[in-house]
């Protein structure tokens, strides 16, 4: 049986791209030209295609679901507040952290997101339960 | 400029897929066997495979940037709990309804997915800015 402890670390980098955010608008149906259409994106404030929010959530997710606690991990809760926008071509690092354990593999964790440049993109909490 | 008031309500359906579910595997790179593996997913408690929660979040994003209150929504914040397991074959209705309305187009949304029994399978809180 896996032992862990607060202030166990796990990261993952993932290189976004432009067929990336269009094939996560695809499944979602979140196609907006904003994230799709980079001659109307760049018309925008954001100058530029930015990638679809869920899309740094869903890294964040992979790291729980496969490094830390791992496969198995049922997923209770998750909060996440978005900070910075994220663009094609950005190295976007998921980071996991626990940061509480409690009772029946129950634990929290510090789950967030920085680009290439260390900025945060995201930050939040995520409540699993971690396998047995 | 629109007009929203607490209580508006927008929804999508949407037909979840192994292939659905395989993309977002590999978008996201949670490739676990218990999403992307039928045989191995059989012999766990859920019994087949499931999506990931994340895929949930997505449809529900979707709602909110394409519908309400639609494109050019700034995303601050997303709360979802998980209830129940999704599956390829269900039909997962996302919704989102305004519970509050602050100053400068902020916004606060109950946001949820139901599956075609009518169970709740996701359930939270998203705040944005709306678009003017």
């Amino acid at each position: 049986m896996t032992t862990w402890k607060i202030g166990d670390r796990e990261e993952i980098e993932n290189l976004v791209s432009q067929e990336m955010i269009n094939l996560f608008a695809q499944i979602s149906g979140d196609n907006q030209p904003l994230h799709t259409n980079p001659a109307y994106a760049a018309t925008t404030k954001f100058g530029g295609v930015i990638a679809h929010g869920c899309l740094t959530a869903a890294f964040i997710s992979a790291v729980l679901g496969t490094r830390l606690p791992g496969p198995g991990t049922v997923f209770l809760k998750f909060e996440l507040e978005f900070k910075l926008p994220v663009r094609p071509g950005d190295k976007i690092t998921a980071v996991a952290e626990i940061i509480e354990l409690g009772e029946k593999g129950r634990m929290t964790l510090r789950t967030f997101a920085h680009n290439q440049d260390g900025n945060v993109v995201a930050e939040g909490r995520s409540y699993v339960i971690a396998p047995r």
